[in-house]
């Protein structure tokens, strides 16, 4: 873009925003180019509008239709697909300053602005004894506004359910630069098309979700964490399918040994590395349900199994779970898969994987959201090294490739972004690729809206 | 419609669907014009085709589109606010026949046809030792076709969800007569736009829903039943916000005195007349949450309050709800209402229920889903009286003005249908209705399905 060009954005933004709000320092924009997909090359934007409220929004919105530039929102940057990964020419809008944060305890509803941390909402939550479930493992850092962005998911999903699941009223503002009202504070309304739904999850590219309602819930119930070892990453599959067949387990993840042996170079934490992979369970319903847990485990053939109903240990070890992929990151940059397979999938998404491994000679480090069949295998190269970067790129492809010949998901939770464009449309194939364009067409037809990455 | 432009239509679909499918008979198309909606007055479709298959559907809405006449999909017709209703001219396109039912005990889904009751998806779950949640009151007789389209609720739903909540994949056929799949078996999956929900709930006025995916859980767990009667109607309405702040109850029910006599005129299941609300509530969790369901009853001014852990009782009270719209409906006509409410206000609507009733003077049974704040006030009239049915039309629109008074809406799960079009218009003001046209602009821009009704 020329210097010209980048003048009339900025001047465009200044009329109608406050110096408050309106960034143009090179050095200072920099910093909001990226997100943590450490693979993507972000753009290079224009402009910084780090809006205060749904009106600077809007009129951000508004001047970036009537100058025809792409506007990129981010919440606090943690997206790993580089769905917020600014692009050339663009305006980034920051949402990071819009924390709202009202708990309605009769109501058991949450109204939040996107800025607010995840960890920020479940705080507020608990302080009036309830719980806002949804819990990305990087829930202390990501917005709520990247959460409704991409539908983040977490642990406790698998039981409790991702963040449409606890979604009932939005306000957007659309491409045109107007703001509505989707939804409310009614558990059940089907009063017209779930339109709330489709923006929850769209990245970006059909709205910007400027407040949430979110629904809240009782407080969760105590829990016993099972630990299991294995000598095979397919038998630990096995007993996945295994225990998901008899229990709702509040969570159930997996760990490979090199990732676990990326977590102990770190943060040391006892864990087992002559085993081949770790499954951690939690269960929060009968009693009886650790038991079954454990049973299943021993059925798969577990080197080791054991269970606590210490909270602090089995926090411990679910915590060790949840630095995985930044500890993995020390080792190289990484490509992060988050593919998903129906559960009785999971053993041969398993064995793809370590064959891909192989054939590749790449690294990949394997954790995953177990119970509910969503996977990230970290693939982790010398990006300075051509002909690693080249593996590494056929392996990560290929890895989407088994999910998919396996029934499955090119993204469980993180979002298609950059990284996942070009699978997206072989997961979904031409008509549904026609059926999204016209989705997109409808509501943003200038392609205003972080434009160019996946529809 | 002419004699002439009728056999063009009709001669149109012979060209591509067997005899066995096409249905011209006026005697047997007359089965089909209506749902449940006793107050619609239905068009006069000029053709029935009763689609073997996903290629019949498709072949049928081709020949509509070439002859430029309107689809209204229907189920097995049991619809309570007319979304199935024929249009004038019309085609009916009937997926009673589409009965597929494979239920995949490993990978926990359920893939069925639009045309199975809900009942035979439950009964196959449960041969193998699975469950299928969702519970409209109408459940022996509606069809997963109908759930979907309206995105159905029933009695559990307040703890387990609503029919969207089950969906994994569909089958969807456009209006172009293109047949997509969305979503597939995976239980987290955001590959691009959350296009299946866009599709559940949207009445068919955007695709044909032929095949679904339905995820399964393991049994429901032994439940207690609380039953509770109140002297006032909104005293009842306080127990329940105080009782869903503390527990999650399995199934939280209302009936007024009046829809208590209505069910002991048909059915007599021993229900106290003598009390102005009953209160039933399931628990399935902790043992404790009977006592504090209870304890919440006794605390809001309960009359009598009793639980009790023997299953058949509590199916027995359980039942006489299920039935109670069919027993008032013996009554008179009825304007059946689908309001919903925020949860704290609903001793507010309770309240403005009766003042409407009294205003008006006419009858309004009250039954409902009182744990998720969504209730049937049961406008019934002699449709033979010309003032009793404008006091009971006035006192419909009434009702639903007080639910949006209250920050609720018009239909928390029967769908808008013909009955409530009006009424979604003030819910959704002109913008979400904007956007509301824009979709369906998009999907089905020539307006060949059920159109005309609310979009």
């Amino acid at each position: 873009m020329t210097g010209d060009r980048s003048s009339e954005v900025q001047r465009a933004l200044a009329d109608v925003l406050p110096g408050t709000s309106l960034v143009v320092d090179p050095d200072v924009i920099e910093g909001y180019r990226a997100d943590r997909a450490t693979a993507v090359v972000p753009g290079r934007p224009v402009a910084l509008v780090r809006a205060a409220d749904s009106a600077e929004v809007q009129a951000a919105v508004r001047a970036a239709a009537h100058v025809g530039v792409p506007i990129v929102t981010r919440g606090l940057g943690t997206g790993l697909s580089g769905g917020s990964s600014a692009i050339d020419g663009c305006i980034v809008l920051s949402t990071e300053r819009m924390r709202l944060l009202e708990v309605d305890r009769a109501a058991m509803v949450a109204t939040v602005g996107p800025g607010l941390r995840n960890a920020e909402v479940k705080a507020a939550a608990a302080d009036h004894g309830l719980w806002y479930p949804p819990d990305p493992s990087s829930f202390e850092i990501c917005s709520i506004g990247g959460n409704l962005a991409t539908n983040a998911g977490g642990l406790c999903c698998v039981k409790y359910g991702v963040t449409t699941d606890y979604v009932l009223g939005l306000e957007v503002v659309l491409a045109d630069g107007r703001a509505v009202r989707l939804g409310g504070r009614t558990i059940k309304d089907v009063a017209g098309y779930d339109l709330k739904r489709l923006f929850v999850g769209s990245e970006g590219t059909l709205g910007i979700i400027t407040e949430a309602t979110l629904r809240l819930r009782p407080p969760p119930p105590p829990f016993a964490t099972v630990v299991a070892t294995f000598a095979d990453v397919v038998d630990a599959g096995r007993a996945v399918v295994d225990v998901v067949g008899r229990v709702r387990p509040g969570a159930l993840e997996l760990m490979d040994r090199a990732a676990m042996a990326a977590v102990e170079q770190v943060r040391p934490s006892g864990l087992d590395l002559t085993a081949a992979a770790l499954l951690l369970a939690r269960t929060d319903g009968d009693p009886a349900e650790a038991d079954l847990v454990l049973a299943a485990c021993e059925a798969a053939g577990a080197t080791y199994a054991a269970r606590t109903h210490d909270a602090d240990e089995g926090e411990l070890l679910m915590g060790a779970r949840r630095v995985a992929i930044p500890c993995v990151e020390r080792q190289g940059t990484v490509l992060i898969e988050d593919v998903g397979v129906p559960v009785p999938r999971i053993p041969d998404l398993l064995a793809a994987v370590e064959a891909t491994a192989a054939r590749h000679a790449t690294s990949i480090p394997v954790i995953g959201h177990a119970g509910d069949g969503n996977f990230h295998p970290l693939v982790t190269y010398d990006a300075a090294d051509p002909d690693a970067t080249a593996r590494a790129h056929a392996a990560f492809d290929e890895v989407m490739a088994s999910a998919l010949a396996l029934g499955g998901t090119v993204s469980g939770e993180h979002g298609i972004g950059v990284l996942k464009a070009r699978h997206l449309r072989d997961q979904l194939g031409d008509d549904v690729m026609d059926l999204t364009r016209r989705i997109k067409a409808a509501l943003d037809p200038d392609g205003i809206l972080n434009p160019g990455k996946w529809v």
